[in-house]
């Protein structure tokens, strides 16, 4: 009866690899704390990479910083 | 002021029956709770049937499932 | 297998109420959108007044300000 | 380390909108609680104006009723 | 970067179990889709039983009915 | 009309800071998406450490962790 919601950035999660973390998430609550997988929901929500902010950035500027900020380490 | 969010595999509900979903939990809100309807939020969320999980697989997987066991059941 | 939350403030909600919403929330998905009730789930979160704002403002200063604003103009 | 979510009616906001919202959430969680902006993530749903209920009407009804009571009001 | 919710009725999960679920979340969406495990964010979230709706009723009550049918079909 | 909800450890934050957010993030709706403050609904969301996750630990470990490796990198 638990309920999982996964957010994640939408970046061509594959239907195969949304079932692996489905069959995943729902075994380790049975696993765990012995919850029942017949009626575990697992929900996963793919969020625009606009959408998506941390650091105070959009993802997309974000990694682009982080980047710029590797490149020089190394430069 | 209350806040509902519903979330439901995207099969097509018709706008009407989404306007219907919001006035019965508003009714119900202020039936049962006293909540005011003017400022009672309802968000609809239709999920993708690839991203919603039940039974440790995604919904479409699921369903064929239970269909074979019918079946099996049933000849 | 909608999954359905209800988010309200912590005012003292009975179980006997809490029990009516989980009821009625679930009837109206399946009247209205053929969903199965035996998985619908359904989440109420009682949230702290002072955890819930409106308007600007914590819920208990909001509706000290609308009661002034009605008094003055009764007054 | 705080997560927000942010959900508005799918209008157009802008990729900078966007983006502004996510540094004030961001800025306002370093400045009063002083969170780690390196950690905190913003998320922000956009939901269609037919999903969004409120005063038990989807929006666009919302407010075309509210705009005929102003006109009528105004007449 | 992923947000992970977790919903589970509060039955009295231990910490190290709490800590397991962790773990396992976040072993899954880095082997599955190489996300970051340090950034990847689980947030468990404990439902009162009386908050928790499941078959139309109050988790607690959903189970007596349970138990109440196997008794008849095993009696 | 937005809804914004905010999750973060339950660490005492006091109600005046809590009131400060609920502001925050009303007027910084307002100010870039033209969002009427009267219905915007903000939700505070205080989370026990133990209940959240980051880097795949319980936070408490978590900053622990990060600690030692300072200290280590410090001796």
């Amino acid at each position: 009866m638990p309920y999982v919601k996964i957010e994640i950035t939408r970046e061509g999660a594959t239907p195969d690899q949304k079932a692996r973390l489905i069959e995943g998430v729902t075994d380790l609550l049975a696993r765990e704390l012995n919850k029942n997988p017949a009626t575990t929901v697992v929900v996963i929500d793919e969020v625009d990479l606009d959408n998506w902010g941390i650091g105070g950035l959009p993802v997309t500027q974000f990694r682009r910083q982080l980047q710029a900020t590797r490149d020089r380490q190394a430069g």
